[in-house]
């Protein structure tokens, strides 16, 4: 741990089954107006609305609604809950869905009481709040994000096809509190659960493939990242275990809540490159992660080297033995590769509907990060992107 | 996860060389009367003491003080602590010292305004504050216990010689931050480095040494033992490498948090033997734990057999072809007693001043866990107990 840093993480998670329950407890610190903010309605078919719904009306609460949040969360639906909540006169803002919906949450809890243009001032100039946030807690029912316990909120200004991630330092844009019942996630289908599992292990990658110094940040990331290998291989095959998915959402939760980033840079240029794919294209985020990431980490091994070889023999148990470096890493690479086709993430562009005459637009649309073990050029980018097609 | 569990921790970290400068960000949010804790006095000749008074005063802080905080910290001076708060009004009690600095803080804090007998409300019947808890900051300049991240306070009441662990469920009692400067650890003797460094690592154990389930923590924790194995083996060589002492303090912290005990019981009963001999002998905590803990694994090994083989493979390499679980296990608790004999920890009771006539009295003490892979019966503790001579 060579860099300095500053921990805060104060959210409060409420982990297990029947843990909705804790809202009772919760919800009376804040005031009568609330506003319920879900997704495409399958809380509606699936008991959670109602559950959620009975626990509001015994705490006498005065509840709006945002309904229809949608996976990339678009500016003008920002605008539209932020009307709501000002109308409403929100004392608090409930979150009932993945992380779309919780990303969404944060950013119209900022924007409420903001006098400015919430996307010039959030998502273009990178300011923090001026304004007081509406105080905001979760109830989670899709995994992978780890916004239920971070200040991260992605937005996208479907004008621009800009598809842009802000990581707020006030911690008032944090949930208060998040409720974690990995029963909630049972009925997800298997793409989005599998696209969740590929998002949790690349926000690890990004964090883990970064830095020289030896820090305990990369120890407690191959722990995680053993994890959720473990516990997908018995998920995609019994997507109903319990202890399976209970193990994946704590983890996802952990993987992006900034513990394993504590003094390291952060590379995040996989997450460059699938969200401008996935600001072109509407594709699952998770899956924009996963069609790029091979092609990406072969690109920028030779700069990072030990770090592969480390991450082949730690994660994936490559035996060094009679292998030179990077025969070890790219062994790594290769384990890596079989794990994902194995859990059935996309592997390639072109089946989220990307063909090579949107290549320019998308790497145009890219942001270049400097904190992995390559600073990317635009060619280097195009060439990824052909590389993933 | 198969266990339903609740995870808060607020306490906010400053970490890295100069973190005491964020004193200034953190005290004006208290009030002016600050009691200052400390110890034997080593901050004054390495210029700790010096470094936080200066910034004491430009607070415009009144201060008092409680020093001579002892190693394991003591009934009678819980009791002298809480008549100087309440004599100086405290607003807020700022630690600055090691885990019994922080511990003994913890206590006073939570009594100054107690109306009961705090030995009996917190220590023996083990009940919560009715009363409000002072407020409580830490700089830390001693590594091993966690006390800078969570609710737990060791007290010994030198009349009955019971050294009692209490975890408050009330974060009021958590430091509101805590600054971990690693430099502040460098000048700590070998014997109090090494012993911090078994600390962090029987916390661990204490944690992952039980339950069945398959669970991220345990992932957790075998990424925690690694490191602590890792960077323990660079200090002992070189007590002045600034990386090896800054990821020993930042596993520390984690080891000790309630993050790798989520969804697990925990056992503790080492803990709960190292604390009996330490409430005789007055030993250092570390070096207790360290003396009983060979004799322990090796009488629990038989009834959590699949946990010690995977302890063997995953923490210590051990290559399991060819051999039994049973054979596996072992060889993975020789391991750690080879590691233990490097870096130098007591593994004998004969070396704390314990002898065979005081075992009885010790026995006594013990408090008995059911948390772990085998409830121990007396005979049992009585037995590990000789063993560990």
């Amino acid at each position: 741990m060579l860099g300095n840093f500053t921990y805060y993480n104060p959210t409060k998670l409420y982990f297990g089954g029947g843990s909705v329950a804790s809202l009772r407890d919760e919800l009376p610190k804040y005031g009568p107006n609330i506003v319920l903010v879900y997704g495409g309605g399958s809380i509606k078919t699936n008991g959670i609305y109602d559950q959620v719904a009975a626990i509001l009306k015994d705490c006498g609460k005065n509840v709006a609604e945002i309904s229809g949040v949608m996976p990339n969360p678009t500016l003008p639906k920002v605008l539209e809950g932020v009307e709501i909540c000002r109308r409403h006169q929100a004392d608090f803002l409930l979150a009932v869905g993945g992380g779309s919906v919780c990303d969404y949450t944060k950013a119209v809890a900022a924007s409420v009481h903001c006098e400015e243009d919430p996307w010039q001032k959030y998502f273009v100039r990178f300011e923090e709040p001026a304004c007081p946030v509406v105080p905001l807690g979760c109830v989670l029912t899709m995994v992978g994000t780890g916004s239920e316990m971070n200040a991260g909120s992605v937005i996208t200004n479907p004008d621009t096809k800009e598809k842009v991630g802000k990581v707020f330092e006030n911690e008032d844009v944090m949930p208060k509190f998040s409720i974690l019942d990995p029963n909630y996630t049972l009925t997800l289908p298997r793409y989005q659960m599998v696209s969740g599992i590929y998002d949790i292990f690349n926000h690890i990658c990004e964090q883990y493939f970064c830095g020289a110094d030896d820090n305990t940040s990369d120890y407690l990331s191959e722990g995680l990242m053993r994890s959720v290998i473990h516990s997908s291989r018995i998920a995609v095959k019994n997507p109903q275990d319990y202890e399976a998915r209970s193990n994946l959402m704590w983890t996802a939760t952990w993987a992006l809540n900034t513990l394993v980033e504590c003094g390291k840079t952060g590379d995040w240029m996989v997450h460059m490159l699938g969200q401008a794919v996935g600001g072109v294209t509407n594709a699952t985020h998770g899956m924009t992660l996963a069609a790029v990431s091979q092609a990406y980490y072969h690109h920028v091994l030779p700069y990072g080297l030990p770090k592969f070889k480390r991450f082949a023999e730690a994660v994936w148990g490559i035996d060094p033995t009679g292998k030179s470096d990077e025969e070890v890493a790219l062994a790594g690479l290769d384990a890596m590769k079989a794990w994902m086709e194995e859990i059935g993430v996309v592997m390639h562009l072109t089946e989220l509907g990307v063909d090579e005459s949107m290549l320019d637009q998308i790497a145009d649309l890219t942001f270049h990060m400097d904190g992995g073990y390559k600073a990317l050029k635009r060619d280097e980018i195009l060439a990824i992107f052909r590389e993933s097609l």
